[in-house]
Parts: C-alpha cells; sequence; structure tokens
C-alpha cells in the first residue's frame, strides 16, 4: 500500500507555461494554425508532461499484463482459459499481433505474468509477478480482495519504474486474458450508469447467445458485489481482473514519473477509468489510441476525455492499437521539431 | 489523349482468387477471424492488387501536385496566391509538413508545378511540367480547356510511371494551391447533387464573411459551367484544377499499373472522385487514410466507398494524412506476414 501511496502522492498538473511556449511555436510553423488537429495537441501534451517545450523523440515501451477471471466459468467467452498462457508465450516468442506491431514501431515489449491460472514455462522474457492463478468468479462474489488488487497495482508500478529506469520515455498499456471484457464491462457500467446491455460486446467473438450469458453473468456480478463508484480500489477488487490492476498501476506510475502512457481499448480503457477515479490528474497523461469495436469502448473514452486516433474495427486487444499509435506520435514531436518557421521558410502568413 | 487512353484500358479488376488465399491466411493467424480489422482489410486488398498472397513491403512515394485557381480573385482564400511557389520551395526544401512526414514513413516526395501562376525558380527537385499560369477563374467560364486538363492527368501520369520506374510500390498523393478547396468543394457537390452549403468548408481557415463569399463564387460558378456529372472530363475542366487533374492521373496510373494509391483529404478526394467517374475500378486500387475537418470529405469517401483510419481533425492538405497512414499499410503486411499461425504457435484456436 505504502508504494501505491506514494505514487499517488507524485501525480502533479502539466506544466502549463511550457505548453504555452509549446503552441506559439506550433503557430508560427509553416501550415495554418491548428490545421495538424490532433498532431498538434499532442505534442503541446507532452511538453506539458516532460517540460520540455521542444521534446526529443523518447525511447519506447509497452508494457503487456496478463491475468485469468474466474467469471469464465459462467461462460462468457469462446476461447478456453488455456489460450492465456499460450497467447504469453506467443508474444515472448515474436509470433503474436503486439509482438509484430511493437517491433514495427521499434518499441520494447515487457510481458508479465501477474495472474495466469496456471504456471508458465521458465523461458526468458516473462516477467513473473503472479498475485493469484486468476481472479475468483465475480458473479458469486469479490473478484479479488482489497490486498490483492494493491498488490497488482503495486506489480505495475514497479515494472513502470524497471521500464523507466531502462531508458523508457512512452510507454503503451496492454493486456491478454480470456474473459477480460466481462469485468471491464462491470467497470464502465458501474461508472457511467449505464445498464449493461448498453455497454456490452462481442469481446474477440461472441455469438447472440453466449451475448445473453455474459450480460446475465455480469448482472450478477454487479448485484453481488454492489460496486460503490466512490471507492474505486473496491470497485476494481470486486469486479475488475488482476491485469487491469496492473495496468492501474503502471497508469499511475507513469503519471507520477511525468511519462505519457498510451490507453488501448477496451481492457486498457477500464484501468484507465479507475486510474483517473484514484487520481484526477492522472487524465492528463493519458494519449488515446484507437477506437475499438466494443461499444462499451467509446463510453470509456468519452468519460476519459481522452481522444482516440484510429478507427480500424480492432477488436483484439493486447495494446494493438496503442502501438499504432505510437508511430503517431514520433510523427507529431517531428512536426514540432522539424518544420520551418513562416520567416526561416520566407511564407507569407497572411493576406 | 492517347496516353490517357491507354492508361484506362489498362485497368483490370482485382485478382479474387489471391485476395482468397489471403484471408485463409489472416483467418489462420493467432487471432480471432476478423478482430485487426482495417489491418486485415489493407492486407488483403493488397494482395488483390498485386497478385501476391503475401505481399513484400512496398517502397513508397508521394507525389505532390501544385497548381493555382482563377477563382481566388473572387475572395474565396485567406492566404495570398503567392504561398503557392512559397510552399514549393518550402517542400522540396525539407521544411513543409508533408516534407517532415514523408521523411518519417521513409517515403521519397515529388513535387510537380503542373500549374502555379509564378515561374518557379531553378532549384533541383521541382518537377516542372507547367500546363498553364493556374486556372481561369470558374466563377466566370470554365477553369480549363479539355486539352488543358487531359494535358494534366497525362503529366500525372508520366511522373506516376517515373515514380514506378524508379522502384514505388505504393504511392501516396498530395497537393498544394492556395482556394483548391473551392473546385473540390464544387466537383462534390456536382456528384453528390448536394447543396454547395452542405459540402463547403473553412479550407486552411476561412471565417464566416469569407464563407459567404466562398459558397456564392462556387454556386455561380456552377451555374455559369453547368457541369454534366455523365462526363467526368468536362467536369475536371470546368469546375476543377490542375493539380487536381494531375492526382487524377495519378490515381488512373497506379490502378493500371496495380499499385495501391493512398487517398488523402478534400482535394485528393476530388482526384479521387473524377478518377472513379473515369474509371469504375480505380477504386478498388484506393486506400482512405484520414478524415479531414472539411465537410464534405466525408460524402466523397462515402461516395469511393473508401474507408479512412485516421480521425485527427487535420485540414492542411498536402498529403499529410495520406503520409500518416504510409506507416499504417506498413504494419498490416507485417501482420501478414510476421504473425504466427494457431498450430505454429501452439493456441488453441476454439473450445
Amino acid at each position: 500500500m505504502k508504494k501505491l501511496e506514494q505514487t499517488l502522492q507524485k501525480i502533479k498538473p502539466l506544466y502549463e507555461d511550457v505548453m504555452k511556449k509549446t503552441q506559439a511555436r506550433l503557430d508560427d510553423l509553416t501550415k495554418p494554425p491548428g490545421s495538424l488537429g490532433v498532431l498538434e495537441d499532442i505534442a503541446k501534451q507532452i511538453a506539458g508532461i516532460t517540460g520540455c517545450v521542444v521534446p526529443e523523440l523518447p525511447k519506447k515501451a509497452a508494457i503487456l499484463m496478463a491475468g485469468d477471471h474466474g467469471i469464465v466459468r459462467e461462460g462468457v467467452a469462446p476461447f478456453p482459459q488455456e489460450v492465456t498462457p499460450q497467447m504469453v508465450l506467443n508474444f515472448v516468442n515474436g509470433g503474436a499481433a503486439m509482438s509484430v506491431l511493437t517491433r514495427h514501431v521499434n518499441s520494447k515489449l515487457y510481458v508479465v505474468d501477474v495472474g495466469v491460472a496456471s504456471d508458465l514455462p521458465d523461458v526468458p522474457n516473462i516477467i513473473k509477478k503472479k498475485v493469484a492463478y486468476g481472479t475468483k468468479n465475480m458473479a458469486e462474489g469479490p473478484a479479488m480482495t482489497l490486498e490483492q488488487a494493491v498488490q497488482a497495482i503495486e506489480v505495475g508500478i514497479e515494472i513502470t519504474e524497471m521500464a523507466i529506469k531502462k531508458g523508457a520515455g512512452i510507454i503503451a498499456i496492454g493486456e491478454m486474458g480470456i474473459g477480460n471484457t466481462s469485468p471491464s464491462t462491470a467497470i464502465i457500467a458501474t461508472y457511467s450508469k449505464l445498464p449493461v446491455k448498453d455497454v456490452v460486446g462481442r469481446g474477440t467473438g461472441v455469438d447472440n447467445d453466449r451475448l445473453r450469458i455474459k450480460i446475465a453473468a455480469i448482472e450478477k456480478a454487479l448485484e453481488i458485489n454492489m460496486p460503490d463508484p466512490s471507492r474505486p480500489l473496491e470497485v476494481l477488487a470486486k469486479i475488475g481482473g488482476l491485469e487491469i490492476a496492473g495496468l492501474t498501476g503502471v497508469i499511475l506510475a507513469c503519471s507520477a514519473n511525468r511519462i505519457p502512457v498510451i490507453i488501448d481499448g477496451f481492457i486498457s480503457g477500464a484501468a484507465a477509468v479507475i486510474a483517473s477515479e484514484m487520481a484526477p490528474l492522472a487524465k492528463n497523461y493519458m494519449l488515446g489510441s484507437h477506437l475499438s469495436e466494443e461499444p462499451g469502448h467509446k463510453v470509456m473514452l468519452d468519460f476519459l476525455d481522452v481522444k482516440p486516433m484510429l478507427i480500424m474495427n480492432m477488436r483484439l486487444g493486447e495494446g494493438t492499437g496503442a502501438a499504432l499509435a505510437m508511430n503517431l506520435v514520433d510523427a507529431s514531436l517531428k512536426i514540432l521539431k522539424e518544420m520551418a518557421t513562416f520567416s526561416e521558410a520566407g511564407v507569407s502568413s497572411e493576406l
């Protein structure tokens, strides 16, 4: 708990004075003011995060948290639970979508077992920080104890601080866990106060029958646990997941250490909602990436006031949208750094 | 005219059999079928274009056409016409947004004067193919003769064939021309049959007073010229622009040579509308990039059945959205090529 409290206390506002200077430079570049839209917004936000008027391109890292979910016993997911550890191996062996996309954007990929339901083999590059063998079935009671939730958050903080020590200047988040759209749906239903059926989706391939089962299981979890939205840690413990808690820790640690953190899809978004409820200033450190196919994702991003840049009908998770966005962040910083000003280029700035 | 006719005749359908094989591979990769959305669509489309089940990453080129517009004499644009040649120099000197972004995605940038209203200095890297010193004022009569429109299209074809000879396997299009949202608006109003006020926008910085002037000027151009939508070449000549014609040629030449062409914003979209009316199969060779702030852009993309991937509130043109999209195309092809299959990775593919 001490590491979490220290982290929360370290989160401070953005540097407004630096952002003003960055805005002045953006307006002096050879383009009509604001015409590069979100590319300009990102550059300014990173200036406010880092305190540099013209930030250097950061070294990239992605942190992928894996965990399992007791709720799968209700039949909410079309894939068996064995897929979680199988995919963890696929990530570190380089064959998963997230492996390909982090290589593509030249990012490190840290793969963390924070709660996989089985023991993983001893292979290099899996970071073993298991807090429990999956969560309990939230349709029958709390998914985790408060202690487990804190422990998983602190795993996220620890891994993030390690990544930063190794040079990371921007962090993308991602996850793996069969069944994890169910706790994410429960979390956004709790905070948006919308009925489950309005924020539920088909995850990575749920048919109509299973969708009914999924809605019923999530509704049961909310009825039994009665999560109180004003107590985000309790919400996380009751209806969250170990990987969601781990990612909450990553977001909080990025915010505390003034590092931009790129939010991926629906499960990452659930972690971002919890983080923003624990520390409202953390929102300032979040960058959007894509809008996923999950209907509840838009509700989350609106709740967080985070803008997605990519609309590509993706619904895989893993951090794949966040990885793609890293290239756009680089583009944004290069615009700020490399474009000529009106006077340098001899271009007339008005009639 | 001969080069244009030959090009139109060379445009053929996609290779459906190859696309089927690519789809089978995509479905065998370690992710739920279709869960990478547009990334999968792009890979499949490029397979159908090139005839390779797993295409190699193509060498990139961007072709930027610059031209001026007689309509500026109506007061439609907030920047003076001198900005067109000033920006052409900025492009080749590396200081413009498009210069930065093509470097970022490792693309060549060909800058072509197809109709700038003044003589450009003799500096390397400006490709001089001027057809006229800008268009005539379309609010008073046709912007170009039919011969000029054909000549500008053939400049586009010629430059594209040169770029392909130098190795380009994918081409992004972009443009520069003060006032060029006005002809683009006139073109989409003609094809969508929507009133000008529903498809007009603020270009790169038009205020309310100027917006009224702009609408009136475009309406006058449509009344005087009475473009017949069933004759796209005539539409292009009467209410188009030299750079729009040049880009029409680029799109047709890409289609004829089985090269994917990335459409940028509103002006590139107008060229794509003309190209698709001259050769409906050309739509199959187009990839979307971003959705611009111009209200008429969505109407265009729907007309073309082209999906944007990026929604970033951009409204600069130059090809900036198309350049950013090049990185997403690379990601798409790497997914197809580098991801492990279920059997390779030992991952269960169903319950």
